[in-house]
This record gives structure tokens, sequence and C-alpha cells, in this order.
């Protein structure tokens, strides 16, 4: 039975309390749920993990090889300014599809700017929540594909 | 009934001739069959139009109004010039998810910014044609909101 | 007796329904009345036309040669994207009064450069759609002169 | 019986002797008949200050609150780097209307940016020294709108 | 026998007209006189076309596929603005030889840049209408090679 | 009673010892009495915290929420290149005023900007270690006022 | 007996009436008050001197040269435009602290440089007038400490 | 007898006692008995003005016209920022020739660009206030060849 | 009988053995009978130079006045990043024709811009040596029509 | 007995594993052994550290002082955003020789610029694993000079 | 035996006298004897040249083809500005190691690019004259595993 | 008796033929005429050299060191594109004035920056053939009182 990994990075923690006007009101335990229903649908196990640590979520993606099919990846600010974390997926070639909640083009300057993006199978940015129910469907097809 | 405008931009007529390696095999024909299957399981109708003209593409956004409730938009090469679009867009407040079947973050730098992101709800990109399924998902979860 | 083209470009037919905090409650219809009234007091005729196609706005330059003694046009999105009008005012050599009803430059950067501007005679900008009267104005003095 | 200030920035009182080819033979007396006469026509009083001090500007600006209804400003150099104009504007909620009377934006790349223009309702550029005329036009009717 | 098509894109059909100091008086006749005469040379026939749309220049490359075995293009502006003409070029794999009768790099810094370059077998540029004869031997050697 | 944090971020546990003609003498714990010192002037408690990891200083500010009423920080490099503590503040909406001891801006280019700013209440920077005394009363003035 | 000279630049005579969401409600006279009060604190004379005039400023600063031992400086506008003040600050060699009410990295970005700060002391920025009761502590301190 | 104007910009009042490691230990007074007596060799009349004001420059500038035959000007820091000085010399066609002490070339960035310079007949900078004597000779030569 | 100079410069003696997917096979031998064969056709005689010395192709451009009607460039590297040759062309008048081998704009960033264009007649590039002989005709043309 | 400290950053733990076309197909145990058997060459002690956090190479930087002599420092994808190590480097004093395995200047820009260069004695890249013995030959030479 | 070239570029004739606190106290001399010694160990012969002219090193390295196995290059100056050289080794496809005695990057910032680099196998930066010995250390590694 | 070098770089051999508009009518021979003149006024001996080979020029200032005094240079186009000239007056430690004859900061951007002027004591541009004469006055005077 394949699997995902559903990898949240910083301030992430603080959905649901942080900026509603920009991010929405659900709670990251609100996103686990809607990843593991998701999954579900295509008979995918998933496991979640959220930290505001670069070298955290560094390891996380070291450790998914071998135990994880593909990875959801939500690397909040450290998409702007890691490239450790692109050299990570690079490094280990897991499937990665980047998501964002909010559409980041349409904020910030310092937001248009992803190293996650080259290095990720695609990106899907600014409906909410609901990408990364998006990006499990798009995983599970990138993997039926393979 | 509600009812989307699945609008492709300039070379999209040229889909599974065009660099297979880049857009894949599936046709223009083959993505609104796919569209249209997954319209359907949302009950929702769709209309189809491609256009290299960036007039035909603005028109089409004014002609939507009253008419869609949504547009599924991929302007190809537009997208990085056109602010015509932009402004038809934020112009009749249509509610737009916008579509790359490539990931343009991954590709030459002057596909890296677009005008449509800006003005639309979210983008899609670099999942191949599936793209246009999650963009029609993204819309009726939008749409069920409103 | 002297006779004025009053070009309007992309998305100018949404007047009095687009973002009307931003372009005013007035239509184009209102327009081409305060142009009609406004080149009544100088005796000139006034065509009128708009478009969202870049190509039709440049043969419309072209067309005006030998037809009219000059053109208020206001091109819209094109003023920032469109070198090919730019060229044909150069190349026709028709004296040209350029308008926005926004102030462009009090807007987002990628409307603060016009190629029409350096082709043009003046520029009129931000004073609502009084800027169309005044433009003729200025065009009638122009004329007047030479 | 409401009143405006025409306030000239630097240099401008060279007018008529200096580059004829680009700001003509007018001198900046004949430019102040031309305010009144055109001031007369809507029943404004209006009066005239020329000062090559950005200082003195920014003193005038402040000084025409409660005394004048609105600003016929051509801030010559100081357009394009004065941040100290920009704030007396904004700060004194003064409407301004920006003249100049060649075309900056077809000039040396150090002309196209000015501090004035977001400050101020609208900028008539590069349509001689009729621009100011057309200003004070601008400006009664922005004044009978409010 | 093979074919060619010489694509002329916006404001060639000023040409002998339009800043004669800048393009020279020959006029578009002119040049398709002087490709006809040079094709003959090379037992090539031709096809000429020419449009201020740059939707009609896209359609054009689409229909030469099967039809042409090279294309002259001469973009005008688009060759500045346009990437749909460049990823018409990419995708229909199409030979083109771009073409400009002035020295585009010793104008304005907005011509220096060309879209078509990089997706174009060469570039010849400054040598005034000839450049059309000398591209049509370019193409007829690049095909003779193939 | 109230309460702030201290936070300091990387290399400052070698205050005393680090380029003392940049940093000064004090060390960090000569800082953190200084600020006990001063926020019992204001009869305000204070913690105290400095981590070289930009993940455990982002749990800090979370975990700040309900506890503090204000953090002083000076995040050291972290300022310049860290989005995610902006984020940090920006969602936890804690009141920060930041602190350098020297002057940033007089020093290298990668120092003059900080992403910590313009989710601040305020700077201050290059008085010293001083700083962080000032810093605690402004945030006890900014208390009271709310 | 020490004194220091509280300098205020153009547009700081509007203080309280101007944009009061930016810069509050207190008005200059309060500023200095708060000034007159703090110096006390310390056993500081202060003088006040406000100007519009770039060049009185700079006058200013050269008359402190053996009459003050510090200056507070709110520069506005002139911050980001006059080497002029930097050169008079490092020339005299005063020790100059610099204030802003607003936090000047938080808004528009032609008011994120200053010329000032690199010939000052320190830069406060942003926690309102106290700002200029905190710069005068500094000063205080810097200067018992030489 | 032909007369020059010697007009020095802000802070060259402070000459010899500010930074002597840049600007040398002379005072202006002995600059302008360098300027006297180097002129008096060319049977040269001069006039000395310094002033920390940017308008009074201007202004010096214009009263130059029909008084003087040319201008020795080291502007100081208003080099660098002020155009009102550019369009003064280009509007009286006065002849310039640009002195300044240090080599502004090997010193901040900020100073590496003259408004001043594209305006002048030339400029001599880095040999100290020899510069002046220079700059003499240089307009007593320019003045002979006219 | 005119003549013309075919100027090679660095790296371009290893023609045929450099890069040969680059610049193809043939040698810089073959280049120079193709350029005899070519010019024959004209009646043009010529001379041939290959150097990898700067100062060698200054002086070969000096010498050529007087003896050559016309020079075909291919100044390699130099082209990017020699000033020295721009002022020779420009110096001494010569009517150059430039030729690149391979398509210089599709190539790295750093072979975009050509110090010899905006001196040159025209340029010829990305046909591959055939170049050469399309700069001949060029010039014979050029010639001719003098 | 001397010693050194050979640390390593993130995703160097992939060594062998990771793009072999790249990085080669040593792991890091290979390169650990590599380091023990250059420093027994010249009776150097090593200790070996890698991790995947920023704030732990900070850490050991930190307590390397009085422990090592030098280090040996691959920061991998932290060399090209950490200011932080940057600081830890200068802050401590210590002698860091730096050492990429690939070219960095022949890869992506972003890793074209790295903030430890500047505060390292020098760099090696680009020569493999073979990079860190050369590492360790130019400490110990570095050692016996001082 | 194999055999390397050492090949040093402008001034570095003056090694030794020129800023010894840059480039250290050794000659050209004795880095010629170091690299003897050196290439010794490894049974390399190694030929030495040194020119200030960047078209004798253009020559100096299309002569080692054949000649010798591999290139210790030291281009000084033309490292950052020579495209002619990064061709030459590109074209010759010869083995060259970049060696500078100062950190170039800790320099000036146009000491921070060389278009050596990327044609290079590898660079050793900011270890003294040791430099060369470490990179004939690289090369014979090279050599032995092709 | 003391002695200088009057160095001439790139193309200044064509003086006196080359764009008299910018250059004038004077000859280098008319150069070296005014510089031994004007030497001799200062009892000065001087040698004379001007080359189109950056090496030469290189070489020429290292042969200066123990035989001349100082050096006038002019480099040319060399000025904008040599840091190899930079290195040889850094290494040589040699005291130079450089000349320009026409104001290079009036002419194309590339012109504007000259890597000589931060090496050299000072930069005499605009005046003609004159500069040649101030420089030699400049450098007696430097001379003189070192």
């Amino acid at each position: 039975m394949a699997s995902l990994l559903i990898l949240n990075g910083p301030n992430l923690n603080l959905l649901g309390t942080r900026q509603p006007d920009v991010y929405g009101t659900a709670t990251l335990a609100d996103v686990e749920v809607l990843c593991r229903d998701t999954a579900a649908e295509f008979a995918l196990e998933i496991d979640c993990l959220q930290s505001n640590h670069e070298g955290v979520l560094v390891d996380a993606i070291h450790a998914a090889r071998g135990v994880h099919n593909g990875i959801v990846l939500n690397a909040g600010a450290y998409s702007h300014t890691s490239i450790a974390l692109h050299d990570a997926i690079v490094g280990t070639e897991m499937a990665v599809v980047e998501v964002h909640i909010s559409n980041i083009h349409a904020r910030e300057p310092f937001r248009h700017h992803s190293f996650i993006t080259p290095a990720a199978v695609g990106i899907i940015s600014g409906v909410g929540i609901q990408g990364y129910a998006l990006a499990i469907r798009a995983l599970a097809e990138h993997l039926s594909v393979l």
C-alpha cells in the first residue's frame, strides 16, 4: 500500500488563529483530517509532520526515502529562503507537490519566488486548504502513471 | 445549473504534437473530454474556447459575465505578457483558476511571472493536463462556499 | 472641417461597470457624448472606436492617415506592453494625445511605463473621463498652431 | 469665491529664454496671464508663486491650507527628487494637478519618475503652457464634483 | 518543390512611407518582388503574408506546418514582446530566419531583445531589405544540408 | 503583572568576546541584568532566551502568546534572512520592538534590510546595549497606551 | 551644563494635523515639551528648531558645533534624499541620534533608505513621539561614556 | 574684462576643519585667494559665493547670466542629487567647469554620479584645492577659443 | 578593384576542432576559401587576418583605412567586452558587417550583448559559416549603393 | 597536538547516493577517512560533525573555540543563505577553509554567492572530495605560519 | 611522463613587491620553485609562463593542446573580464584548475565573478601561494582518475 | 630631474582624424608637443607612449617604476574595461592623473565608469587636449608636496 508524507513548515501550527483573512479558519488538525479522507479515496496511507525548524524538515525529507512514495509539502516561509530544502528534494528524488494555502504571487514580493518549485512536480497555490486535497489527487495520478 | 468556461490561449491547439517532453501527448480534445467528465461529477456545464488572439481571449472573458460562474484559464504565453487579460479578469470580477500544464517556475525566467496570478483565485501548475480537472474541483469548491 | 479619432483600447467597453472606485460610473457611451460635445465647441468632427484587439488598434491608426487630423488615444493595458502601437504612431506621424482615466503613476508599478507617451504630443492622466475633453482641447490648440 | 494657487518651481522663471525648442517662447508672465484668464471663466481667483527653493515651495503648500481650494503645481526638477513636496501635499490634503510643459516621459530617464504624481489628483504633461489652462479646468471640475 | 513563407508583422505595410531614414523607400511590394526573385534562383516557391495582429501571425506559423519548409520572419515590434510567437516557432519546429531591416541593436534599448531569436535558426539585422534575400539564401542552404 | 520576553538570536551568546569594537564588552548576562533593572522600573516581569536556532526562536514567539505582553527581539543575523520570524510575529500579533546593538545601516549592505522591521512596532539600532533598555521603555509606553 | 539640539525637518510642523493614523495627534509643541522634560531628567539643556528648508537644517548642524553636545534629528523626507545633511554630520563630527515617529521600513520603499543613518550614532524608528525621549536618553548615555 | 563666478555648495564652508584626511587643511578663504591669484594671471575678475542652500545656488547661476563669462562650480553633495542645478546650467547656457577636491569616484557609490557633469564643459576631480586653479585655466582657455 | 578585410578574432583559429556541435566542422581555412569564392562573384579582393590579441585587431582596423572598402568582422569573445574595437570602427568610419557563426542570442547571457553591433552596418548571426558569404554579399550591396 | 573540526552541512549525509554525476560516489564516511588520513600526515587530530540544522552548525563553531585550531567547513546550501554562519566565524575568529565538492560557480546562479567566503581564509571548490584533503593541507600550512 | 603548464596573468610578475599585505612576499620565481617541487612529487613535468597580454595567454592555452595534460591558471585581473580565456579553455578542452593567491570573494565586488571558473575543473582561492601546490595535487588526482 | 610618462591607449593614434566633433582636430603629435612645453615650465622630462594593446600599457606602467615620477594616463576605451590596468597602478604605486579629452560622463553609459579612477590621484575630463597640460600641472604640484 502506497504512502504519502504531509509535511508542513513554519507557522502552519498557527492555522485557524493566524490571519484568518489570509489563511481561513481551519486548523492544522482540520487539514490533516482532510488529507486522510482524500488519501483514503485513493487507498493511500499518510503520515503528517509539522515543524518550525528548517533542519527538521530536511531530516524528514531524507527519512521519507524508502518509506513514502511522495510528499505534499507546504514549506511556508522556508519556501522562499531554503536552498537546503531544494537540495533535499533533488538529493532524495522524492516526488513532491508544493502547496500554498494563499496565492503567494498576489502577496508581498518576497513571497513570489520559491526554491521548492523548480524541484517539485508541480505547485497548487491560492485555493485554500483544499489545495492539500488537490495535491494528494495529483500525487495519486502521478504515482499511477509511473 | 452552474457553468464554467474552459479558456485556452495561444499554441494550446498544438497540444499533443508540440514538445511532448514538456506538454505530454494528450490533445486539446482530450483535455476538453477530461474537463467535461470532471465537471459532470459536480453537475457543472462547461463551454470550451481556444484562441491564439489576445483580443479574442479578452472578449471571451467579457462575454462570460452573466453566462458562466467561473473560468479555468490557461493563457499560455499571454500569461507572461498580457496586462489586458489581467484587467479583463479584475474588471469582470470573474472567478478564475489559472492552469499551466508544465511547471512554469522550472522553465525559462521569462515564464516565471504571470499577470494572471494576482487577478486569479489560485494557480495550479506542473501536474500535466490533470491540472484542468483539479482546477474544476477548486472552482466547484469555491462556488459552493460563496 | 477637421476631424479627430477617439480610440479606446482593451476593457474600456466595461466602463461604468468595471471597478467604479477606480474608473467612475460613466459608461463608454457617456465618454463619447462628452467627446462629441467638446469637439463641437471647436467645430471638430469625431469618430469613435473601441477594441480589445491590439491589431485592430494598429490598423485604426494606419487608417486614420489622411482621414483624421489627430487621435485621442486611451490604449488601456496595451499602453504598457505594445511597441506595435508606439511604432504605428511614429510611422504614421499622427498627432496623438494620450489619456488615462485613472492616475497610472499612482497604481501598480507595471502601469507606470507607457510605450505611447514618447510617441505622443502629451499625456493627460488621473482627471477622470474629463481627460478626454481636455485632450480634445489640447489637440484643437495643437492643430491651430500648426 | 473659490481660489487656486499656481505654484511654479525651479528654473521656471527662465521660461521664454530657456531652451525654447523644449519649453517654447512664452514667459512666466504669459503663463500667469493665461491662468488668470482661464480661472476667470470659472469664477476662480488665483495666486501665483515661483521659487527656486524647495523649502519655499513646501512652505507655500502648507500656507495654502484654508486659503486656496486647489493647486496647479509645476515643480520642475524637484518633481523628480523631492519627497518633501510629496509629503507636503499628502500632509495638507490639498487637491493638486501636476503640470509639465514638456513631455517628461519622452526626455532623459531621470525625468520619468515624479514624486508629485502619486500624491496628485492627476497629471498633464507635454501640451505646452496650455497645460496650465487644462489643469485649471480639471481642478474646477474636481471642485464642483466634491 | 520546396516552399517558404515570407511573414511580416506590424507596421511593415507602411514600408516606404514610414520613417524612410530608418527603413528606406522600398515598399512591402518591392520586398515581395525581391523575395520572389531570390527564391527563384533556388527553385523555391514563396507565399507572402503581412498582418498587424499577433494572433494572425501565430495562426500563420501553425498553418505553415506541412505546407512550407521554412519561414523568413520579420515580426517587427512583436519581436520584442511576443512569447506567443516564440512558442509557435518552437511548437511547430519550423525553420525560421529572423530579419530586421534596421539594426535593432543600434536603436532604443527596448528593441535590443527579441523573443524570436532564441527560437530561430539565425538572425540578419541592419542590412536593409536585402536582409530578406540573404535570409532566403540562408534557408536554402539550411534546407539543402538537412 | 505584565511581562516581556527578551529574545536574542544567533551569536549573541558571544557578546563581550565577539568583535568588541563593533559590539562592546558587555556580556549577554550584563544585557539581561540591564533588562531586568529597567523592567523593574515599570513593574514588568521579564523572561530571557537566547538561541542560535531559527526554529527555536519561532517556537518561542509562538509560546509567548498568552504568556507575555510584548517581545524585545534582537534576531541577529536571522533579521536579514528569516521570513519565518516575520510570519511568526504577524501570525501571533505579538508587540515586538526590534533591537540591534550596532547600527546595521552603517555596516555591510546585506545587513541593511530586516524582515523583522515591517512586522515590528519599531526599531532601535546603534545605541549599544542601552538599546535593550530603550526598547523596554518603548514597550512599556506602548502597552500603557493600548 | 551640556546641551542638545532637537532638530526637525520638513512637514513636521504639521504634526497633529497630518495623517494622524501614521503620525499620531501630538503636535510639534507637544514633542518639544516632552523633549524638555526628558532632558531635564539628565540635567541637559535643549534648543529646538524646525525648518522645511534643507539649507537651514545644514546651517543649523554647522552652528551646533561648540554650542551643543549632540543632536536629536528627525530630518523627515530629507532623510531619504539629502547627502548634504549626511556630509554636515560627518563634517562637524556631531553626535546625532536619528528619530522617525513612524516605522519608515514598513512604509513605501522610497522611505527605506536614510542618508542620515550611516552618519549617526544610532536610529530609533516607529515608537511614536516617545522616540524623541528615547533618543535623548541614548545621547545622555553616549555623552556620559565619552 | 571677463569675469568668473566661483560657486561653492554645501559644507564647503567647513573646509580646513572637516575631515582633513579627505579634504586637506586649506580653508575656503585659502581657496578664494588661490582663485583670485590664478584669475589674475589671465586678467579675469572673479566673484566668490558659498551657500548650503540649493535654491541659493540655482539663483546664483541665473544671476550670473550677462554678468559672468563662466562658472567654477563645486556643488558638493548637491552634485549627486540636484536636477535643479543641472537645469539651471542648461537653461542659462553658462560655461561651467565642475570641481571636486576629493576623487568622488574613489569614495562611496552615492558620490559616483553627478548631475552637474553632463551639463558642464568638463570635470576636475581629486587633485585637491589645486583643482580650482586648473578649472580657471580651463575656462580661460575655453573662453579664448570661443 | 574594391577590397574587403575578413577579420577573425580570438579562438576562431580553433574552428573545426572546437565544440563542433556549436561551430560545425569547417576550419578557418575553409571559411577563407568560402570568402574568396564569394568575393570573386562580386569582383572583390579580400585579405584575411585572424588574431587572439585585441590590440592586433584594433591595429588591423586602423590599417584598413585607405586600403580596404569594408570589413567582415567576427570578433568572437571580444565582441562582448571590447569598447576599443567599437571605438576603432567608429573612429575609422569603416563599413563593418558583424558575423557570428552561432546564434549568440540563444547562448549564455554574457554573449547577448555586442559592442560591435551599434558601430556596424548590420549583423548576421546563427547561420553557420555561410554567414561570412552573406556578409560579403551585404557589403557588396552596401558599397554599390554608396 | 593541534586539532581540526571537519564540519559538514545540510544534505551531505546523502553523499554517495545523491546526484552522483554532481557529487561522485564516495560517502560521507569515505570523506571522513580521507580527512583522518590526511590529517595524520600533519600530526593533526580531527573531529567530524554533520548536521542538517543551521543552529547546530552555529553551535559547533562556537564550541570549537579553545578546542580546535581550525575548521574545514562545507556548509552546503547554508553557504548561500546563512549570515548566522558568517557571523559565527567572524565572532569566534576561527580559521576556516571553505570546501565545496562541486564547482559552485558553474551551477545555478543562486549557488554563486557564499556568505562563508568573505569570513574564511580561503575556498577550494570543484575538485571533488579531494578538496577536503587540500583544505587540511592549507590549514596545516596556515597554522604553521602563524 | 605527464606535464602541466603553470600560467600566470597580468601583474603577477610584480609578486613580492606588489601589495605584500594582500599577496605576500614570495616572488614569481618562488612560486615556480614551489610548483616544480610539488610536481616532482607526482612525477610531473612543468612549464611556466607569465604574461600581461590577454592574447598571449589565449595563444598559450591553444599551444598547450597535445603538449600538456593540464593547466594551473592564475589569470589575475583577466579572470574577471576575459570571455576569450573562457572560450580558449572550453575550445581546447584542457583541464584547468584556477588559482587565486588572495580570497577574491572577500575583495572588491568586481573581483567576485570569474569567467574562468565555469570553464575550469575547480578553483582554489585565498590560501596564498600554497594554492599553486594544491592545484598541482588536484590536477595530479584528476589526471590519475581519467 | 624628475620625469613623467605620457601614456595614451587605444585609438588615440587616430586623434585629429577621428570624430573631430568629439575629440577636436589636434593630433597625437600636437598633444605630445603640448605636454613637452608644459613639462618644461616645471623642469620635468617626459616620455610619450601610445599603444592599442592593453598588455603593452600594463608593461609600460611596470617599466615606469624607478624611471618616472608620475604618469599622465589616457587609457581610452580600456579605462572602462581593464581591471589589469587598475591593478598595475595599484601594484606599482605610481602617481597617475587620468585624462579624458571628451567628457566621458556626458556620453554613452558604458563610458561612465572607469577602473582607472579609483586607482588614480585624480581625473580631468572634458576640457579637450588642454587636459594633458592640466594633468602635468597637477602632477608637478603633487610631486612638490610629497
